[in-house]
């Protein structure tokens, strides 16, 4: 059986691949043999891939991911580039790099499939928006993200990288264009027009939903972010860090899902999933019932947005600090060469970065609440003008973080307006 | 006699390289013999290549570049890649494009041998630099360059291009790595440490050469300028647009020497421009004799800083306007869809465009004074003293533009800073 040219897997032909590839059939069936039974489910919930979970009678076990060439939530009308496989398995590897604590391992990958074989992260490992609807409480979140943020941000960056391997990275990641556009699209544009896909808790939010493409101010100041997203090539970026593609137990913390990978302004990714933890909090009064309020787990989603920024920043600097006579060729340290600069010059860039941040997660809560493609957090409400409720409390927030997001100076001021909120 | 690998040519080999290639040798022969006389001569007067005019007595011109492997005017020991003859091909293939009337033709590109054949830009062309020197005024200078800039840098902007197209054009620019680094260098780093490469008019400048090092303000806003050099890819610039890349008339003006382009921050282009305006202006006094006090050139030299700024913003806006419903995927017409919104999304744009022209305006001013490539304007000036004062009038001004340039609104307030300098 030869697979020499890109055919759309099932169970069946499936298994006859695993058994075809060594480094994937070295996992499932060890030394045994190929003749034995292999436990093959497809569990692809996102919008986007086929995933298989792969588990041999002998205790092997791998996760099977392949993209198909439009977007599976909305068929193939809406065409896609599976290359996108590419991007995901190289950018998922760099990020494992840095950060191998929270990011699976990739045991195979098949640019002609656009199949990427990776670790199966086995129960209880749960996707993390499923666990924050569920109001459990994960102790080490805030600690693991943001150092996956600061590891893997720091150290693709000019911080870390020379002008040469730079440049170099991010002509490579330009060849992920089709996914930053529909990037644009979806974040940056639809929500704000008139547009066929966009979708919200109608009638509730109707006026809403209006109001946000008649706002001249919001419009504004969305333009400057989606150039900073087009332009600016800060770092490799995950680019779709929302709460879905983090798995997690009460012990670990690990990102999937790196198909939207490229070089891009920090900010997009701390702030996609400050974003989505911000949903996630507005999202619990639709979840309370009289056994649970959720107002402690409101409060326990609260400090990890907090720690989640705060930890990130003394992570950041120290990576700054530890790497400032190294390679990166963004502040020589023949130049940046007293303490007291070095303390301006990192203020400014953590300034700048807390401000994109700001500006991008709150283009992120807006995009899943008038766009195209919502969050569980809501959805799972079945009470719509409950939903709607909470969806406008979001949408408030949001319209305020995007368009005054220089005047928050510190997390704890966000939130303090997260708790202002009515 | 083959050319099928890269050799330096001299007047000699070079007439058997043109005879050997139909796109040249028709320019210069037509339909004559080739065993016409040609008549070769170098005349590289930059920091990079060899540069020979070709003239036949048949009357037909060209203009050859060779690229070497190394930096012309500093010698085998800093190397650079000769690679760049292919950027600087492309690249003013596409601005020529754009503003055919102020980029001449190629005629010819050969990669192997880092060889571009080109229109001769015939006398009275000279390097506008002289003519500055010179006190001549060219009246259609700021019409020009203005077209020059505006066209190139919107057409080549997502103002103009789809997201796919623009990130398919950086990817193939951030080829040009070397040169971007080279820049790096010169203009944002050493001139703010002690680099074997600087020097100065000395011992007049060694005290401001030392507080330009020791600046923690200005070296903070530099790292906010070279970081917007590195990261964003906003427009094709040519990134080297001083003086002594355009070549005038009293009716023509052509840009040459595109062999640092890449997609960079537009305000470099402009900053760059008008940044050698402001030196030139300053060393007016040094050229001053009692036949001319060069204070009418002054003025004209101000009046043209300020057109060339105008007619730039005029004519940037009205392709803006004419291609609100084109392709560009930076601003929807559907989003940004009022008037009122338009105006206000264009004059962000331009307003945060005019600082980054004054930041890299002010940075190039500061390295022409302190760095390793300094500028004939001033070097002409013989008596040291008086090159002196005219240089710390620039750096003055300099400093100021570069750490306050949010503080000015309109060019007119720059000149009249450059007027009030003592």
């Amino acid at each position: 059986m030869a697979f020499s040219e890109f055919r759309r897997l099932d169970e069946k032909s499936l298994a006859d691949y695993i058994k075809s590839v060594p480094s994937l059939s070295s996992k499932l069936f060890g030394n045994g043999s190929l003749d034995d039974e292999l436990n093959i489910k497809e569990v692809g919930d996102g919008n986007l891939n086929f995933v298989y979970i792969v588990l041999s009678s002998r205790g092997g076990s791998a996760v099977i991911k392949q993209a198909l060439p439009y977007i599976r939530s909305i068929g193939e009308s809406w065409p896609i580039t599976k290359e996108r496989a590419y991007f995901e398995s190289t950018a998922l590897k760099e990020h494992r790099r840095w950060s191998p604590n929270h990011a699976p391992e990739v045991y195979h990958f098949d640019r002609t499939m656009s199949l990427i074989g990776m670790r199966y992260l086995e129960p209880p490992h749960i996707v993390l928006r499923k666990g924050l609807i569920a109001g459990v409480e994960y102790p080490l979140l805030a600690e693991h993200i943001s150092d996956y943020m600061a590891k893997t941000l720091f150290h693709t960056s000019l911080l870390y990288h020379s002008t040469l391997e730079h440049k170099r990275a991010v002509a490579e990641f330009c060849g992920n264009a089709e996914l930053c556009r529909h990037t644009q699209q979806v974040v940056f544009s639809d929500p704000y027009k008139v547009s066929q896909y966009n979708h919200w808790t109608s009638p509730y939010l109707d006026q809403d939903a209006e109001a946000i493409r008649n706002d001249n101010a919001l419009k504004l100041e969305v333009a400057e972010l989606k150039s900073k997203f087009s332009e600016r090539a800060q770092a490799l970026i995950h680019a779709d860090l929302h709460t879905g593609s983090v798995m997690v137990t009460q012990e670990s913390t690990q990102v999937i899902d790196h198909e939207f990978a490229f070089y891009g302004p920090m900010g997009f990714d701390i702030g996609a999933f400050l974003g989505n933890l911000i949903l996630a909090y507005f999202s619990q009064e639709g979840h309370a019932n009289d056994q649970n309020d959720r107002k402690k787990y409101k409060e326990w989603i609260l400090r990890t947005i907090e720690d989640t920024w705060n930890f990130f920043h003394k992570k950041f600097i120290a990576l700054w600090d530890e790497h400032k006579d190294g390679s990166g060729e963004a502040y020589l340290s023949a130049i940046y060469n007293n303490a007291e600069l070095r303390h301006l010059t990192q203020q400014k860039f953590i300034q700048e970065l807390f401000h994109d941040t700001l500006g991008f997660g709150a283009a992120k809560m807006i995009r899943r609440i008038v766009g195209v493609a919502h969050v569980e957090d809501f959805e799972s409400i079945s009470d719509a003008s409950k939903r709607a409720y909470c969806e406008r409390q979001a949408l408030g927030l949001a319209k305020v973080l995007l368009k005054e997001r220089r005047k928050f100076q510190a997390i704890s001021q966000v939130v303090s307006a997260i708790q202002q909120v009515q």
